[in-house]
């Protein structure tokens, strides 16, 4: 068993967007040398998500608009977490879009279906954050 | 490390529909010969999730009722992924079901509570979709 | 390829409540051996979830009203589930909170972001209950 680890970095200069990182976990699973495996992918921060989904943009407003809908930023009072901070909404945003995704590994190569992308969700930004790519395999 | 891969494939006849697929997740389990790891069962369509719980009917039409409260399909102009189509809501509804499931294997055998059974969920349907079965282990 | 299993147990004496089960995964992980890999943890129970969040109890009371407000366990007569059972509302919440949670093991030990801690999340309690903890690695 081969296992393989590195770790994303992201600042974004906003409260929340989206990142493709899909290139990202590629390039990590090249530089790997794994073939047959299961890739973790997921976010070292809990006001962050990785999730799997379609890189259009029209979609990625819906995304916005809905979690804001579920889980509204603000009043910030509404929160009991927003004593010293003003994330609460960042936390539960995140629960519905999730911590983090595994990818199966067939011949060196993602075993995506045709749309499949891999995105990093900020919820909490203007700060250092990380995802963790971890491979298993052969 | 022994790794195995195999395809499931549905085409509902319904936008919507629930399908129980542990049998198909058991016989891939069989077909594998292994006996010690893990299973990875997801989604290869983004309108589309694999997850766990329990083959109850009523507890089926709770679902339907309670994601088109949450995501609506309609009214389609809502969204704005509904360009030239009308699935946002499918996505936001997987979004919530989840992608993927992962289970232990032990023994040979899916290590599972008593009511567990993993379910393909379609958000979109009347067309191809695909579910991966990846197996790693020994 | 080493692999190892254990169940934690939980009665809880309220309908819902959340524990921190970090420490009882760590020490699994000591017992097995494993120092790189990959740890699943999922509730056995289909109305139990394994997440991980932030240990801090006003983000917990957060969570608490949230779920409330998604999926209201009362009038149990507004869901299909119940007509034997109460618990529809708690198949429901689960699914927002999600079933497993699977972990990178590096040198050892979890490989975790600063804030990140693993929680069982009970939403049918007053009974036994039970999460699995199977590791594979090396």
């Amino acid at each position: 068993m081969i296992s393989y680890r590195k770790e994303l970095h992201f600042n974004l200069p906003t409260r929340r967007g989206l990142v493709n990182i899909t290139r990202d976990v590629e390039k990590a699973l090249a530089e790997s040398g794994i073939k047959e495996g299961l890739i973790l992918i997921n976010a070292m921060n809990i006001t962050a998500s990785v999730f799997i989904n379609d890189d259009e943009g029209g979609l990625h407003q819906d995304y916005e608009v809905w979690l804001e809908k579920l889980a509204p930023e603000k009043p910030y009072s509404q929160y009991g977490h927003n004593g010293f901070e003003d994330n609460a909404d960042a936390h539960l945003k995140r629960t519905i879009m999730g911590r983090e995704a595994v990818v199966a590994v067939t011949d060196g190569k993602l075993d995506f279906g045709q749309w499949e992308q891999i995105f990093y969700y900020e919820f909490d930004g203007k700060r250092d954050k990380r995802v963790l790519v971890k491979i298993i395999g052969e």
